[in-house]
């Protein structure tokens, strides 16, 4: 057996995964976990492989091939920093050590500028596509030293998922927290994703009137077009399930509606604020969240909270399609909002980030991962440095042939009483963005009148400040 | 002439204003800037007042009343610091340090926290009401330590503007950053305020179709009514105006749709992200701001982006009144959120706030001051607990009534491709809010099948997991 090639701390399911995945492409990998009997377990389910265990971080880091390249999959945040502590003693310059955690991209910016000083690489990855995206191919996001990446970079091509046309769903992200930048913003929009699924969802359900399994269906069928996408498939998929624990109801109807979150959808959305970026789609989905978690609060007001009084009038074969349509539309304005958050982002942290090539590597392994990364790929592929996904001659005719079955559904949706922030959402930003006047005239008029904030004039270049106190 | 009560570090408008202020009611005040020609020339102005100069700090700490109470009106953030460790060698326990910048009510914890420990009092207070206000009467919010609180009382109630009830606006907030993080939200609200006074406008011009001058005269009346309000009458005031350098058009016409801020609502939405609040319609009106600066953007994209095709019918008398009622049931959407925000800030950073005593501050003297936030007190009074503004009668009944025009003014705004995103959340969140089952549990469905990350069930207690990937 070669030394390993490769090490990975951390045996929970995405560590043990990935590990899994790396042997199975020809690799010798050394494992390790604090507690022993993880290694064991994995070493005893897997005696077969080329699985190298180490039970001290010293054995496991001198069964290493130099230089070493180690992967942590373990707890974002303190157990990062407590892991990489425990390697750096037996470490050597030209070392890459690689966070594979979902973890915050400034403590990725910061771990590597530390890490940097001592001479050791740190590559911090975005890994996507869950539990069993890492054992037969995730999407990955590295991000970190160039040269520390073309050591990673044969092995990462290897266990990363592919797309259609054979290209591996990895590429160099950019310096220090690009990677993990990069993969909050995809989690960031498949909260988006998820929110417009979900109120797809609710509308066939509460205003069309539809079953569980007409619903079901036709997600089936919409994944065969457009919106073809892992999400779209699982969700066809969930809606066909059963109550595991005996009754005959569809599963979703005895499942909790409270969405729970890991962070990354709160942080993406923080960070747009901070750099200015309206993202607003994605907000809209972190608060669908929050409102959700309130359900005593919710069941206390849909009592005394009156419904609208009057009925909407829609065909019901044609509104399917409408709601179809609205779904792909506003999927657009959620994923225009998330690369001018990359564009932006990449500018101010200095990362000169390809969109091209991060539209390429979600077009398979990752949960976003959907037919319509094709087109964004596509689009940057005609023009690298596209301003707006809506100005791509794709993306502009989808938005304007759809545009009125989103206007409608949502002027449905609100006379129906049924909640469709996110499709909201989508309008509002395309109505905005295609105004070349918005009433932020009158704003910085009221912001002059009470604060002396001044502004600017339309008509000629400088600051101004009126008189408003001053009779005219 | 007494020993100066207080003194004030930092003649800029606010500080020179605040100090005026307090003279105005009897005090005499020390005065310290920087830069000495700015005090001077505060003394050349005001020549006839109880005005004490200082031209250095230590003069100027000498001069005062012990224990000290010092204000300092200086720029949020590292000038503060600054100024802070100038002063703290000439300071002795239990004097009262008080900033009234719009600081960051995370940098008033850390600043109260440290200087507690040498003995010195912090108050950290909210000032509201812009120049004027700072000389006539501002709204107040104060938090810190109690007894430097009482210290400071007599003259904060004094310089404080007064409600019809003649109760001064101002109150104690709470420890430590509760006077800031009460200000923050403050302006939070406000943003929202103005954005939806701003797509009112925005509606009665693009959809409607009325003039400047038109709409001046609505906003004249419906400030006579429930929306009586500082903001609407400025606005109102506002459309009247015309250019200031020449031509007759009005000067809103005049002005660069590029949408400024300082930070305090972007800070708002960031914690409510933080604290898993649904402050959808403030967050709504940062990003607006935001897209409104896009303005290169927005012009190429006006010119490729189609309006939609269809017209949009509405009874021109009918619909004034729609997007009056519109209006109305969005604010109280708004506050509902900002009131939410604050309740669960006030447990998770121990405050105990007081919401009816907030609501009664910002009755006059404030940017948000209006005839609304006596119905806001009134709801507290009854109920001190009251979980969402919503559930109290007053606001339930309004909600009730009006929800029709808000839905009607959001389909046609919709339709007629005016973006509306803050009344579009309003109608959102109040959707959401009384909705008893809400598609989160699809969206747990779909966590749990790409990510395992379980569920709750809605007919037994504890955590599942659900085997998607075995057939059934």
């Amino acid at each position: 057996m070669n030394k390993p090639q490769i090490g990975v701390v951390g045996m929970a399911v995405m560590g043990k995964n990935l590990a899994l995945n790396m042997e199975s492409r020809g690799y010798t990998v050394a494992i390790y976990n604090r507690t022993a009997a993880k290694t064991e377990k994995v070493m005893k389910d897997h005696a077969e492989k080329n699985l190298v265990p180490a039970y001290t971080i010293e054995d496991f880091v001198k069964s290493l091939e130099t230089p070493r390249r180690i992967m942590m999959m373990v707890q974002a945040g303190k157990a990062t920093d407590a892991v990489i502590a425990e390697l750096l003693p037996f470490l050597d310059k030209g070392d890459v050590l690689i966070d594979g955690g979902n973890t915050f991209f400034e403590d990725t910016m910061r771990r590597n500028k530390e890490l940097d000083d001592s001479g050791i690489n740190f590559i911090g990855t975005g890994v996507s596509g869950g539990e069993l995206g890492a054992l037969q191919g995730p999407s990955m996001m590295p991000g970190g030293q160039k040269e520390a990446y073309d050591l990673v970079a044969p092995i990462f091509e290897k266990i990363a998922a592919k797309a259609k046309d054979g290209a591996p769903c990895v590429t160099y992200i950019g310096p220090n927290g690009a990677g993990h930048y990069v993969k909050m913003v995809h989690n960031g929009i498949e909260y988006g994703d998820e929110q417009l699924i979900d109120e797809s969802y609710d509308l066939l359900r509460k205003m069309v009137g539809l079953s569980v399994d007409e619903i079901a269906e036709i997600f089936g069928e919409w994944n065969k077009g457009e919106l073809d996408s892992y999400l779209i498939d699982i969700t066809a998929d969930i809606l066909t399930r059963k109550d595991d624990l005996g009754s005959d109801k569809p599963i979703v109807d005895l499942i909790m509606d409270k969405g729970g979150n890991k962070g990354t959808g709160k942080w993406s959305s923080q960070n747009a604020l901070e750099l200015g970026i309206p993202q607003s789609l994605i907000t809209e989905s972190v608060y669908a969240r929050y409102i959700s978690v309130l359900k005593d609060e919710r069941v206390a007001a849909s009592k005394v909270l009156p419904a609208p009084a009057g009925n909407v009038d829609f065909d019901k074969k044609e509104i399917v399609e409408k709601i179809r349509e609205a779904l792909y539309f506003s999927k657009i304005m959620s994923y225009a909002q998330g690369f001018e958050q990359m564009k932006v982002a990449s500018e101010h942290y200095d990362w000169d980030l390809n969109f091209g090539e991060i539209a390429k590597i979600w077009r398979a392994g990752c949960i976003i991962r959907a037919r319509f990364l094709q087109n964004i790929t596509d689009a940057f592929d005609k023009d690298a440095n596209l301003s707006n996904l809506l100005m791509d001659d794709y993306f502009k005719d989808i938005a304007a042939k759809y545009q009125e079955a989103v206007r409608d559904v949502v002027a449905l949706a609100v006379k129906a009483g049924v909640p469709v922030p996110a499709f909201s959402a989508a309008v509002a930003y395309f109505d905005s963005y295609r105004s070349e006047v918005l009433p932020a005239n009158l704003l910085q008029a009221q912001r002059d009148y009470f604060g002396a904030h001044t502004y600017e004039r339309v008509d000629r270049e400088g600051t101004f400040h009126y008189s408003w106190y001053e009779e005219q």
